[in-house]
Order: structure tokens, then C-alpha cells, then sequence
């Protein structure tokens, strides 16, 4: 297992898929599960200590409003951590984005944006911290941006045609 | 002692004692002491579960930022925890407020206003809660309602006079 | 009765009956009603007024917009007061935190988040500070800490089952 | 008297002083106050009354944070009140503007903006409204509309010259 | 006629129909009309002047995005002009607010709450301005006021009832 | 072409087709195509430097986001550039607003409102801006501000019949 | 004269003159004054049309608060409006920037950033806009984006030196 | 070297010297300087490929304003890029932080927070990437947890000695 991926909540479960399928799309295996910061500190902490053990790289967390989850992982690992701020509350997201990203000197949670957008580019970002020493996963990367580049021409080539 | 007050820097100090100085204007005895959510994680819950052992009534806990102290308080504890949010950085407190008031469900925390406006009234919302079960302060309490407004009067005297 | 449940408008009913559910849930005796600060002041400090003297011990109150209604209650009672925020204009509840949370030192109101999940944390929020002295109460509390602990692991695990 | 104004402190009495100051100078006659929302309600209730009796036409109050003076002056009267945000918090009057401005349907406060300038325009618009019955104000509004206009002018001569 | 109510597009009816409605109901005359800031300075200039001598006592203005219409208006009367801020913009309302409210020193705008709520409570305000001369007005709103308080009092007792 | 319409994704086509319809409106000839400040770097410096070749006098942009397209485009060009932000997350357009308008000194961004009335606009400010050297464009923009105003007339009959 | 540059007030004088400053650095001429939409549209007005007249292309205008004045003055000509929101308020000048971007559809306003750097921004893009009908000045143009870059490079090497 | 440090102005360097600090405590090889996406697109990339052809392994960015710098390298490399938002305008840092965090799909930039404690944990984030592969920095990394715990532990001593 290369990245642990940690939700909140299992209703978080259809925007933390995003950053499950770009792992799985790159190859890197992964385990997926829930943990809350504040109900189940203990299985938190179990977790990512677990996931030190079993060989992780990085660790992806998504949560929402007061998103504490991301940065008590922080605190518990050396492990780099990916935060995604997700929208659960009527603040639309603001909450928790602010709750990941402010952290405080000593403890950094690399957060990425609210949302769907965001737990993609989670996955997207692990993939480049595990290719620092994964040659062949470097290639991918690089492929898969050649790739979005071609889908960028084909999305154009359809709108200049309607035209 | 009653109220543990818990702050997340010492650099907080200026503004929890706010709350510091209630407390000791109402004859309840307290600790105030330094821990913080993510470089000490154990020491916290060493310092939360003393407090409980010492017959904590209350925990009050300011914090600036991405404000994780009073809720990891909180996720130790079903004494009520009261949060202060700080201003700490460029976003003027209001990364510190949304990141203690909008606890997922399960986990409250108290929170009250940014700034010492807000320390200043942790101490009192603790000795509220505390009177619950000691008349005395009840008494008190009521008594500094009278004491505040008398002082709106006298200062209603001065600004009528000068005009 | 031990809680005073207190919205401004009978359309809050919806989001307010999460508090009344975790009471029920916790066994604890309470009022739910309607009162304005602004369209009925007699009123509101009436029904504080009997809550008091029917053996209230906290109150809890909703509110949307310019959201008086817990600092206006708090005014007249040193009961612990404490506010939920409501979404109820097209700014998304942040007109109601601001409005409840900053209130002007002297006078708190322990805010919690915008919404259902605010709701239901002021009902365990009152059930915290009313088992400071009722130990069969701070039992049930942790035990429901345990439930709720016990329910993320079940969503963890049907998680991990899907992947 | 015509005019009341009424403020939660007298700390803000420096931002107020500049509705007094228009009133003084379109002759109206005024009393300056402090009283509290929340600190003393029945002082603040009798004050309006008071105000009534007098004769008053128009209610300025001016508040900061959880701003709730103008709102709650305004459940006690019909008569037209005026809210004046005041920066009084970290959060540079945003709290107070939205807790001023977004008065539940039935009970309004005409907002103006946060601050001197807000405390100013206070001032022309309770000189506007009393105007309705009073045809020498009138004549006076529309000559402070000119010498306005005027000394934009002189602004405008010296900006050029200077270039 | 007494209000003039005056909105920037025929599709903000639905809410400024809220003021129109209450000035119905205290059988204050008004004209209802579209004039924009932007696209017809002449028309909006001629409609306040023609209002004026029509008798106007109080101008309506609700508009949104860059909500500059209540403010355009003000500066070609000394009428009082209520401006109803409308969520006519992906930021929900808070460009209008602030456009409306922050109005520069020497010429006011009385704001109110974002859409609906804000149109009924401008019909009330607009009535408390004109009551200031109507001693039938005043007596109408007061017993308005209690008719408000009637019905708070049966949403109570409905709630009351249900648990 | 005349006009260079570049945005983010084929998923802004809806948005920013109304200012393709302006400028068709205005007969101005135009290119609409898709670039990707950050997945099509290349590409979108080549296409901006085809357009200054085919003798575009303005670029309009939209982006959703971190909208960074508008400014990058900027950088690589002298022509001017509109930058119209888009609605593309939770947070409501207010992330790509900033984005695009608060560009450091020195590349300066031509912003216009957030969604469909910003890409309205930005045509018509590409019309004025082309206008500048087109006295017939001129004339049309003179008669469409004629129209306008015609319609919000037409707007306004009917707004007045139905009451 | 080819830029007019017009500000609400002469105390936005220190931040407008870098607009200034930087059109006599490409050898601009233009005409700097102060009107206010509010206390003097008629002014407003008149030196719009006065600018038309003697040859103006672009107009620039700041303005604080609710800054009405760029939207005003754009209603008032088909020239191409640039807008500089100014910080005049305790809302550090977000007012300002939604009162200008934010114009409804048929009225653009071209907005930079808020002060200084907008301020020079909004002088680059007069200079951008002139230069579509003079090869000279898009010369000068390009000359100072190597000026600027020769500038980076410059403080990248003693910031390198420094280390 | 082993990180880049870029940032867009020299004016940012009291903040992001932070950042060069903790790589200099962790004894981390690092080249500093200055590149601005828009004033020296060219440079920006060519240093970019520099770092990436001198063994750079993370790239750390800081910018205010439409803080584009960290976004427009992320699209020039498949390294991990850190950015941090930087408080360069009257918002505060708030436009810099959405400028960077919520960067579109398939570009990720790990984003920290705003200003001086953000730089400082770019620095951190950065060697905790890098002990991916480098065991020694992996026990430099949990000595440096160890310490900022005895610190935490000494600042509440001296608190509590306070008191």
C-alpha cells in the first residue's frame, strides 16, 4: 500500500472516490477508509500508524466545516499529508478549507481545492511525491499530462466546429 | 480547580487572560497552561484528563488559525469545552472562528466571539455553567449583571454631560 | 424541564427539532417553543422567565439572519445560553454566526455551527453541561461517545468492503 | 427633541459624535446616549419611551460585533430607526453590518455604512426623514446639496492645478 | 401618491412585490415602476422628479449585482430611499449589499435585508417614515406590530402542541 | 477575426457563448476556441499569438476557479484582455473573481462580472474598445444603448399595467 | 487630451496618481479631476461629455465604498470605462471592488485590482487600448514588458547574491 | 540543490526566507529567487527546468495577489510544487490563497497558509517530501517533532510559573 486515503465521514465517500480512481488509474495501491478526528481519535491515530507500517508514501484526508481530520493526521506522521476540504455545511466548503489550510507553523497539511476538483488533484499531487523515487510512475505523469493536453485540442476542436 | 484554560501558544497569553482575570474576579480556581492540538497531541490529553481527575467543571480553550485545539479537546472529554477564537494570522480570526464553531455533530464546543471580547466571556459562560450547581455564584452573577449596568448608566451620565 | 428550546419562527422547526431529538434520545425534559425577540420582546423574556423557575438549566435557541434571539434570551437570564445559527436568507447562515457568536463582552452565547449539525450539537452541548451534575447523564455520554465511535467503525468497514 | 442617539458604549462615541455633529448643524435638536441591548434592556426600553414622549421623530443607534442595540430599539417603537455599523472586533464590522442590516421581515433598521461615514449619513438621513414635515429643512438639505457640490468643485480646481 | 417604488429590471418584481403588497395593505398609494441606472439615467431622473411632485414622501429602490439605482436616486432627491438589496449574481446578494449600504458620506441610502425580506420590511419602513405625519399610519402599525405578536403566538402554541 | 473568445474548458461554452452572441450581434468576426493556462501552455501561447497575427484587437477570457488564464494570456500579449470569472466550484465564482482581477502592476486584467452577465459584457466592452477606431461600430454601440434604454421603457409599461 | 482620469474624492488623489504617473511615462496626455456621481452627477456628467469632445479614448476612474462613479460615467459614454476600487472603508475596499465589477449586463466597466497596483494597472490598459491605433505607443509598450523583465531578473540576482 | 525557492517579487523575501530557514536547519541544499509568471514567463520556465535538471525534488513558490507563480510552474513540471499565498494587497492574502488553492483539475499545487507560518511550512512540507527517500531526514524530521514538543512543554511551564 502507497496511500492511505481517510474520510471523515462514509457520505464523503462519492467526492473521495475521485482521488481513488486517479490512484488506481496510475497504478498505486491504496487502502480507503473512514476515521473521524474527534468520534474515533484513537482509530485515527491506529490507522496511520498501520499505514506507516504497510509501506505508505503519503497520506490523502478529506473533510468538512471544522476539518480537523487532515492536520490530527499531520500530527500523528512525518508522512507527507494531502487535505481536501470538502463542502458540507451550508458555508459551502469555506469552513473546512480554511480549518485544512491554516495550519499552524511546525505541522503542514499540503491542501488542495474544494471539492471534487480537489480530491482529483489529491490523487494527482501523491502520484507526484511517490514518482521522486518511482521512475516509471514519472513517465506516467508525464504521459498523463500529454494526454489532457490532447483532450484539451479535441474539447477545442469541438467548439471551433460549432462555430 | 473548576476551569482549565488551555491555549495553543504562549504568544495567546495577552488574550486568554482574559478569561484568567473573570475567573479570579469570581473566586474560581483555575489552571492555565500551554498544549497544543498537533505538536503535543499527548500532552493535551495528559493535561484534559488531570483536569478531569482535579474536578474540571469547564475547559476553555483559545486558539488562532486553523483552530484543531478546542476540538480535540473536546473529542477527549464530555466536559463542556468552550473555544475562543484568536486572531493569528492575515485572515483577521475568522479562519480561527470557523474552524472551532462548525464541529461536525457528535462533538460540540462552545464558542464565543474572536479576540479578547470573546476570552473575556468564555469566563463567564464557564462560571454560568458552574453556578448551575452552586448558588453562591449564581448570586455573583446576578450581581455583575447589576454591576454592568451600572457602569452603561454612569458612562450614559458622562457622554449626556459633555454634550 | 431541563431545556428551553426557543426559535424564532415556527418555519425553524425542521432544523430545530434535531436539538429535541438528541434530548429525547438523552432522556432529558423539555420546551419547545416560538418567541421573537424582535416581534414579541414580552413574550421572550415571559417564557425565560418560566423556564427559569420550571427548572430550566440551559436554553437553546435558533435563529436566522440578524439572529437576536440567543443574545436577547441571554440578557435576561444567567442560565447558560446557547445559539444555533440558522440559514435563512440568501447569505447562507453567516449573517446568523456573526450575529450570534460576536456577542459584546458581559453577555455570551456558546454558538455552534450553522445548521442541523449545529442543532443537534446544541442538544448534546446542553446534555454536557446539564450531567456536570447528574452522573447518570455523564454516563450516557459516554456511551454515546462509544456508539458514535462504534458507527464510524461500521461505515469504515463497509468502506474498505466496497474498494 | 427630534432626534435620539444611542449607542451600546461610549468608546463609541468618537465614530457617533459625527451624527451629532450633523444634527447640530441642520438645528436639530437632539439627546446623545449610551445604553445596552443586552447589559441594560429595561434601560434601553425606557430611553425610547422617553424618546417618544419628547417628541422624537427618528432613532439613530450605533453598535458593533453581534450588533443587535438598533434591532432590538426598533421591536420597542414605530418610529423610524436608524443603524449605524460600528468596526468594533477583528472582523472590521462585517458582524456588525450584518447583524444590523438583515433585520427579520416586520421589523426593519435602515443601514448605512460602517462607520464615521455611516454615522455621518445617519445624520442627513434623520434630517431627510424629519424633513417630510418640516419645509425649512427641506430648504436647508437642498442648500447642503449644493455647498456639497461646491466644494467638490474647489477639490476638482485644486486637483487640476496641481497637475 | 406617497412611495415611489422604482426597480432596475421587470424581473425583480416577484421580490419588490413584496413592498407593494405592504403598502396595500396600509392603503398607502404607490407607483410601481423599471428605470435603470445604467441604461436610462434620463428616465430615472425624470421618474424621481415627477414623484416628487406627485406628492412622494419615501422612494423604494430594489436592485441587484452593482446595485447602483437606490444610490443614483438618492443623489437626484432629498427624499429618504430605502434600497433593497437582490441576490441577482452568483455571490448571492452580498455585491448589491454592499454596493447599496457603503454609500459615501452626504448622501444615504436607508438599507435593508437581501431580497424578500428586505422588500417587506422596506413597505414598513416606508410606512413608519410617512406615519410621522399620519396619526391613522401610526395606529395601523401598531396594531400591526400586535397582529405580528397574535401570530407568533399561534405558531407557538402549534408547535407546543406537535411534540 | 477581430475577437479571440479563449476559455478553460468546453464546459464554459454555455457561459461564454453570450459574447459570442455580442459580438455576432455587432458583426464582429471572431474565433471561439478552448485553452488550458496549465494543461495547454504551448497551445495557448500559440493561439494568442496567431490571433495578434490574424489582426485580433482584443482577447476576451474566461475562467472558472484559479482562474489564471486571463493573466497568463496577458502576459504574452500587449493586445488587451477581458477576463471573465466563472461559477466552476462551491465556492461561487468569488475564487476566480479575485483571481483574474487582482493582477499585480505591471499586466493588467479587464474584469468583468462574475457568469453570464460578465461574458455579456465583455463583448460589448470588446466592441468599445474596437469602436475606437470604427466609427460605424460606434454608431451601432450608440444605437444598442438607445435600444436598452427602449426596452427597460417597454419593461416598465408593462410593470405599471399589471398594477 | 486622450485619457481622463476622475476620482470620487481628492483624497484618492495619492493612490489615482499612479495612473497618472504611468501615462506620463508612455507620454499620455490627460486630464486628472474629481466629481462625484452622487454630489455631482451633473459635473459628472458634463466633463464625460467635456472628454468625449476633446478626444478621448479611455476614461479611468476610482473610486471607494460603494463606488458608483466608474459605472455611472460608463452609462454616460460609449468610451471604454476602466475602474480602480479604492480602499475608503473598514471593508478594505471588497466594497468597492463588487460595487465596480459587478455591472449588470448592457453597462461593462473594465475593473483592476484594488489601489495602488491597480491604480497602475488601469494606466497600462489606457496604454494598451490607445495602442490598437498607434504603432508607436505599442512599441513603448513592449519595450517596457522587457523593461519589467529585465527589472525581475535584476532583483532575482540580489536576491541570489544575498543567499 | 534539492529545492527551488521562487517567488514573484523581491518584496516577498522577509516572508519566504522562512521558508529557506527550515531547509537550512535541516541542512537541505536549496537555490532562491525571483521569477514572475507574467512579467518573465520565459525565465519562469527556464529556471524551472534548470531545478529540475540540478536534482530538485519539490519546487516552493510564494506569491500575493492572483498569486499565479505557483500554478503557472505546477503546469511547466511534474515535481511537486508548494505554494504559498502571500498578503500583498488590501485583501488581505485571500485573493492569493484562492488564487493558488483551487487550482482546476489534473495540476495540483499543495498549498499552505497565508504568509509567514504558510512559508515556514512550505520549508517543512518540502523535507517531509524529500525524507521520502532520505532516512536521515526522516530522523532529522521526527527530532525536530520532539523538539517543538519540549517547546511547547517549556512555554507552559513559564505560563503556569506565571500565575
Amino acid at each position: 500500500m502507497k496511500v492511505l486515503i481517510i474520510m471523515g465521514s462514509d457520505s464523503d465517500l462519492p467526492v473521495m472516490d475521485e482521488t481513488a480512481k486517479v490512484l488506481a488509474e496510475f497504478g498505486i495501491p491504496f487502502r480507503i477508509t473512514v476515521a473521524s478526528a474527534h468520534r474515533t481519535p484513537e482509530r485515527t491515530l491506529r490507522i496511520v500508524k498501520e499505514a506507516e507500517k504497510s509501506g505508505a508514501e503519503v497520506i490523502v484526508s478529506g473533510a468538512g466545516m471544522a476539518a480537523h481530520l487532515p492536520g490530527v493526521i499531520a500530527s500523528h506522521t512525518i508522512l507527507p499529508v494531502i487535505g481536501v476540504p470538502l463542502e458540507a455545511s451550508p458555508l459551502h466548503g469555506m469552513d473546512a478549507l480554511l480549518s485544512i489550510v491554516q495550519m499552524p507553523p511546525g505541522i503542514p497539511v499540503a491542501t488542495v481545492a474544494v471539492g471534487k476538483a480537489g480530491a482529483r488533484n489529491a490523487g494527482i499531487l501523491a502520484c507526484q511525491i511517490i514518482a521522486r523515487k518511482d521512475a516509471a510512475l514519472s513517465k506516467k505523469l508525464t504521459e498523463h499530462r500529454k494526454k489532457m493536453a490532447r483532450e484539451v485540442e479535441e474539447k477545442a476542436a469541438r467548439v471551433e466546429k460549432k462555430k
